[in-house]
């Protein structure tokens, strides 16, 4: 299939990720994680975020999400995040299927949730007829391509602390809030107050494979039994692990996410230069725009992208580690040609 | 790590698997199972298994088996298995939780269930008091290592059919179960009586992944949200298609499995060389046998291997599409060494 | 406790009931619903319901809310219900927890939903990353003490149709609409395409007892089950019956609930005649009005009520079977001296 | 219907309990516990258990049993009991689909499980792949009408904590275990080292209603959650308060439940006068015993009772508060006349 702006999942292997594959694959390694693949991969992980911490390894998003999330909860509790929170919307039921827990839903226009907005929906605490406020969820950077600043994240921390809740971030594309921010993982996530993050691998160039990192050792305890309840614990792990230690090595991570990033900014520009309403800031690499519903399907035909919604005719394009800026120009002439 | 006899799942991927692992590694391609991959990976499938059935991957056995399980199951409903069957010993409480269902199980010496055993089993009919039984679950190969003839299979589906109750299959080591009856897939699934299978993939070369088949469409109408809910929804499925379009081709499946099985009784001609009692019917690619307490540490430094119960000192070797001949004759070696 | 406006649960059991229970309680009767007792009072819901009718007994609303969804769904569907629905905010996470679905909800002024606002709400249909819609749910009356009418109800049911959705009706406080209706029940549920109702017994004099009533006969097919396993099976059940029949038997529900929304008019009156802004229609036995924080302590000491929302000082007046006139007007005096 | 030996639970309410239930029924009382009836009901089962203990009641066993469990349970742990557990075969799958854990089972002769039984049953501790077993649940007095002593109870609650598991007990006849051991419910619950009591009701003369009794406070600490989620909550709780407070005074408890065990003894002597079998020891107010298959019908026109063993013709007959001493004679009559 020709290259897209549908979704960084269309995209492929990174090539230094397929070549720590191929090496990881000799002779035998023990299985379930009790590999040197995964301790190193471990390792790699505390350099960025702490010698304290817990990693876990999953398979996808969803599973590091509900998991990671089921072992901050019990299911009488619930769950505040955004009404476009992948959680909400595009996990099937998963979270309430598993956890039992309702999520509560904050109205959103640029993908995030702010503190106040929070603050008002943890409502009838102690009341045993009421779903008890446990969790915030924020996604970062979010489903809207927006990025919430190191200080945002704080504010929320401090609601979170204030109400004695555990804060969650869905980072499936948590590289891109990096580039974004040009700040360290551990500035926006441990030292900010996050307490279990999903740290996103397959949207950044890895073929399969996240991560749940606790930095409060006590929702951890017991998270082994949850991942292996939870059908997420892979028997040849160290095919996993050696992803995120490539991904972790070399920078491949901040180079892959700066490259989407830069590219959604390449993009942006073309947008603007045909007079495209973009609709969400592009803090990372997915763009909202407007397009005349006439001119999709023939751009569509071009570079595949996603109708966000069929009423506005409001677009995603999301860039990736491997669009090129060929490849932007290309789409953004297609436009200027089809808007005349 | 040096070779081992601990499990098939010790093993890494087969280079074919590789290969075709990095030719679908070009481009983008639709997320979700909407690629070219995926249509050729479910073809095969077709050939195998009949151009009527339904096929869905997803990523690991336990994931295979409860989702499968779940399509067929309301959550008062139970399950008759053997008691050592994966499903009730080695996946936490994952059916539990997701089916909600309880697992009626059956003592087993030699991993297998039989239709006496399981006709007891079914009690209580239309007791809203008492779970009531839905699916009989078997493995193929079984845990022990033995594999059921298609006669006893077709015998089960009787018992199924007459009590108005689905058969699954755990073919999580469905392929050994093949060659060890040197019978196409077919004949002991579809053709005995058999409603959902899990083919297994990982533990036969392949680096994740494994099938759920419908034989019977009904219980498959929903499959596609038990999935997505059940977390077991790859993005990049390109990757797991891709494999299992290599294990379907040019006998893969068949060669690993032969090979696998052929390095088991070579092992099993081993151990009786040096008189050790073999405990189960080598059938298949594993082999339980009574070994002295006092040799196995010693034995484990060579070629690791797991003792299955501490108590009797039975022990369990597997082998694996890479074991090699010289492999087995080392331990053959070190075992009548360390005997004498 | 002197009598309140708290809620229609804070008052006891009413006497042709009580006398109901002592008759009932005599020798030996079939324990789970095999007696007379329950036959008896399943042939009054077929008289008034209709002869093809299912009849469940269970213990409280939440129990017959929950199982009765149970029977409509499956775990990765979704229920679209107002945002003030009890099922959404007043019964823990109990339909999450034991469906494994999520409530969509709808913000509401008056208690209800309308049709196209249900039909803005089914999103995504077939969309295996999304929960699927598979039912609509009423409260009837409302929580906000508004009632449907029949037309009203059939306008959902043509959404709910056309959409392949269940509608499925909470009546807790089914008498109340009735009454208000000056209709039977069938003409606003069955006659008007509800397929499974809740119909509430404790909030009309019962002292426990509420029953799930199926139109549709394909989901009440395993309902005993569901029943069962969700904890709300009475083993002497002819106490549950024997209420009901009571309840049902000259026209008991109709005098009890005609008075409660009789003397909710009558202290509408009285909050107006002391200028009191009443916020929502009164349509049942519940008012809604604006009272001035500062004279609500002194006014519960009264007669007790809750408040219903603390930022705006809305509270919330229950009349039930036991209210008399006297404590209305009693309280309408109070209210009159305090707002001097 | 004429009185049986069906079970206790097809008895009524004993008139005292009703006489309570009467008196209960004046004017307003705060819903859902907070109401002097519960406060005072609190009080008594304080009397009989300690200060320190936390009370919650609910509807009925199973939902006690399940809830009680769920306090001491996360869902990757398992449950030991034995086969002939209630909570194993007689209550749906309720327990896996609340808890989603598994029961783990020990066969019975006696209704009874033993340390070194249970001991045997805790295996794989630490390993993620495993059910980790939780809670040991007993049953006082057992389904076979059996009764563990103090110092069995001791023995079992010692593997408890050994292993650090939690002692659970379904009390469902509790009062017939108390009155077998001419003991208080202290000196085998609390003081034997039980963590979590089921404390029956309605079998022993309540219409409604069970207790859940927490010695250890940690588990109870978001047991009220628990309760509303598991739709145990009852709105008029002042109902099933009243009835605990009259079954704790006077002796009630005693009253009814020695009677009940009188009668057994009673029973099992007039089938010993007609030379049948009595497989079970007669602890408390059921008895196992063996009836020629040609005798049952007739029999059970007597009096009627259950077959428990279609296959051995072993029945059960359950003795009730109410069951006459004429009652057990005309059944020995009528025994000895059809064995002849």
């Amino acid at each position: 299939m020709k290259k897209t702006f549908a979704s960084d999942n269309y995209s492929g292997v990174h090539p230094e990720v397929m070549e720590a594959l191929l090496r990881a694959n000799t002779a035998h390694a023990g299985s379930y994680g009790a590999d040197e693949y995964t301790d190193r991969a471990i390792a790699k992980f505390k350099e960025y975020l702490g010698n304290d911490i817990e990693v876990f390894f999953a398979y996808n998003g969803t599973g590091a999400n509900v998991l990671g999330l089921s072992a901050l909860t019990r299911s009488f509790n619930s769950i505040i995040c955004s009404d476009l929170a992948h959680i909400n919307v595009d996990e099937s039921t998963a979270p309430e299927k598993f956890l039992g827990s309702k999520l509560i839903t904050i109205p959103t226009k640029d993908g995030k949730i702010y503190p106040h907005e929070i603050q008002n929906k943890i409502q009838r605490v102690d009341d045993q007829h009421h779903p008890q406020a446990k969790v915030i969820s924020i996604s970062q950077s979010t489903e809207y391509g927006t990025v919430y600043t190191i200080d945002e994240v704080k504010a929320i921390s401090e609601v979170a602390k204030k109400n004695n809740l555990f804060l969650h971030m869905d980072g499936s594309r948590i590289a891109n809030a990096a580039a974004s921010l040009s700040k360290d993982f551990a500035s926006f996530t441990r030292d900010a107050g996050v307490d279990v993050l999903s740290f996103g691998g397959t949207k950044n160039g890895m073929m399969f494979g996240e991560a749940i990192v606790f930095f409060n050792p006590e929702p951890a305890q017991y998270f082994k039994y949850i991942r292996k309840q939870g059908m997420q614990l892979h028997s040849k792990m160290r095919f996993i692990s050696a992803q995120f230690e490539a991904l972790l090595s070399n920078d491949l991570w901040k180079r892959n996410a700066s490259h989407s990033n830069r590219m959604a900014k390449l993009l942006e520009a073309e947008l603007k230069s045909a007079s495209v309403q973009i609709t969400r800031p592009v803090d990372a690499n997915g763009i909202f725009a407007m397009l005349p519903p006439e001119v999709i399907p023939a751009l569509q035909q071009e570079h595949y992208f996603y109708v966000w919604d069929e009423k506005t005719s409001e677009v995603r394009l999301m860039c990736s580690f491997d669009t090129t800026e060929d490849e932007v120009k290309s789409f953004g002439n297609a436009l200027r040609r089809l808007l005349k």
